[in-house]
């Protein structure tokens, strides 16, 4: 093992303030080699689980290499500070203990060994302890680049042990998949946890219930699931997105902004089509 | 022909997400030795016009190399994918054939050669169709870096036939210049479509109708053609923009915001020096 | 002294344009074997001070070799264009001199030889004056990576002459310090000028006045100097920040939708302890 050329980095650090730019300089400093690939800053402030779905959507692609991750809301307190190594060492993901890491981490073929990141030797002396982006993630990924083992870091620890993601699960209730949103993109397509493989028992056509929880203000809407925004037509539709999986949207706009849908929200999936008019269910019917 | 050294990059994707990380990602695991130049990614989303527009003011400072641009509301439909040669295939632009690339292959020569990228062998496998720029784009410009021939893309097409961009040019109409507002940019300066030269005949001071379509609400300012922002003093001013285009402007303050207006608003341009106090058109003098 | 390998970059050019793709274009075509380091793009358009205060907190952490900073209100008016030598010849900053670069250089060791960006041969022919990032900056921040000497830049001139920066100090009154907000991070945390040290003697839990400026309207908060956000627990707490500074913050929210407070607002700290429940000041008790 000597050395990584690649760190992807995923933070919540946003951009306006000078936090990733500062830490591409540790990291440029401990390994002017290795090359730094931003896949996002601009994960909602301390959203630890959209970060790690983030990550998880991105992971199959990242080079080899360190993975640089810190949605990190626990920053200074007893979280732990870790580094997991995947698939024979080739990967090494490095952040916080929080949840963030898992997924990818179990995506990339699971943890293999993991380390506390406690030896103060590759960490920076700081003046304060809010900023482990800096001070310790940065200059640990820099020093796995430029060849340090793992083992370097601080003790080991149980793999097993790394705080677990939560990914929602669809949840099959009376023929009927109740679904969550996990992610709202920036065209305002609403991914949900359900894959096309998981959905085609219900059909080509679907009905979708958006806001079951409070019936009076429900909405029901039938979409077809296509393989293209440009084929959605009119109305909101099911699109097998770039994951494989099923995304409300609508073609050239934001079927979150139709919708009202964001992160969180609970879609109930069914088969059958429903009328193609847009229905309000709950109300009373006019006189 | 050996391969290329930069893939510079425009998309829509915004950076809230992580598909402009995924695509360097991509890029950086086909052709390790490709550096990758961000141009932007905020292009609002769909704005297959701006996005051609703010290609077109970059185009002439891109370093030899692959041209990568992705502003695709088409993705998944049968709109072609396409990559053309320029200047005897130092450069390649590879994107949509939605208008996206034409105004920078004009002014980068002309397309000299051009296919259409429908070689799945340097496609990414994907489980959906929504992602071209991760799963068609992103290859192929690593591809290209990497020393593989344009022609294997895809079958030759006539580069003729690529979708032209629409460039709006300015109408003379009783000797006043109708023009149109092309871009705002984050100063809210107001380019224009017109250059100094084109409006020189008007003299140095021009008289700027905003908002004729509508001669009730219509103002109407004077400007002094000038060089620098510091050089408005109050009001608005006419500068020389960095591109030789006249842009409306005020010193350190936006005109956007004080003019109102957006990209594609209507601008009359006359010669003459209107009162320096601003003055509502079409309004009824009051008793 | 044979070049330098890395361009860190900040400005307030934003990154919805193609503004720093082009500057970074320019860049590569001189210098094709430096590095850029994005530092950020989001200071506020033509805010000189926040822009510098940036430049400050990141000094420390930039690798050897040029800084290149522009937010520059004045571009195309008769404020010079510089470059300031540190540190032996071993980092160079590149900008206007505006009072911008001077608090970083300061803490770079001072400016050892300056000159002025005089030397159109080292400029970009340009349609306009408005881009001197692209045009000036860019391309002597290039030509400097590739070995030319900074003498060649143009004539030399006395370093004790470039405009200071703009940094308030505490001050002590009547045994509290008033201070300043010198910066509000994405994340809500409120910087203060004043250090962990300068503060030690009011103790570990001080008073803090907001809004002091006007007294029927202060907000009074008793606040614990802590080491992290999570010590905070409820309410505002005082924390070290990652630059030694005391910061108002929140455990995960934002002090500054908490409190209102922004950059440049007063912010008096003394010793004692205040009630835990929050108490306005001048308002007359209730009959």
């Amino acid at each position: 093992m000597s050395g990584h050329s690649y760190v992807s980095l995923l933070t919540d650090y946003g951009t306006r303030d000078e936090f990733v730019g500062v830490v591409k300089c540790v990291i440029a400093d401990v390994a002017p080699h290795a090359t730094v690939i931003d896949i996002t800053h601009d994960v909602a402030p301390f959203d630890v689980r959209a970060g790690s779905l983030a990550l998880a959507r991105a992971v199959p692609y990242v080079p080899r290499g360190v993975v640089m991750a810190v949605v990190d809301p626990g920053v200074g307190s007893s979280r732990r500070a870790i580094a997991v190594s995947v698939a024979g060492g080739t990967g090494i993901f490095v952040g916080p203990d929080n949840g963030l890491l898992a997924p990818a981490v179990a995506l990339a073929g699971g943890a293999e060994s993991a380390v506390e990141l406690a030896n103060p030797r590759y960490h920076l002396d700081a003046p304060g302890a809010t900023f482990a982006g800096r001070d310790v993630f940065a200059p640990v990924a820099g020093h796995l680049c430029a060849g340090v083992p793992l083992s370097e870091m601080g003790p080991e620890i149980d793999p097993s042990g790394i705080l677990p993601g939560v990914v929602p699960l669809p949840r099959e209730v009376d023929g009927a998949l109740h679904c969550e949103v996990t992610w709202v993109d920036r065209f305002g397509n609403c991914q949900l946890n359900v894959s096309a493989e998981e959905a085609a028992a219900l059909g080509p056509v679907l009905r979708v219930v958006i806001g079951a929880e409070d019936p009076a203000r429900a909405i029901e809407r039938s979409a077809p699931v296509v393989a293209s925004y440009s084929a959605i037509g009119g109305g909101l539709g099911l699109v097998v997105d770039s994951y494989g999986m099923l995304s409300i949207a609508t073609d050239r706009g934001s079927a979150a902004v139709e919708t009202g849908l964001g992160a969180g929200a609970l879609v109930v999936l069914s088969a059958g089509t429903a009328p193609a008019t847009p229905v309000q269910i709950g109300r009373a019917p006019r006189a």
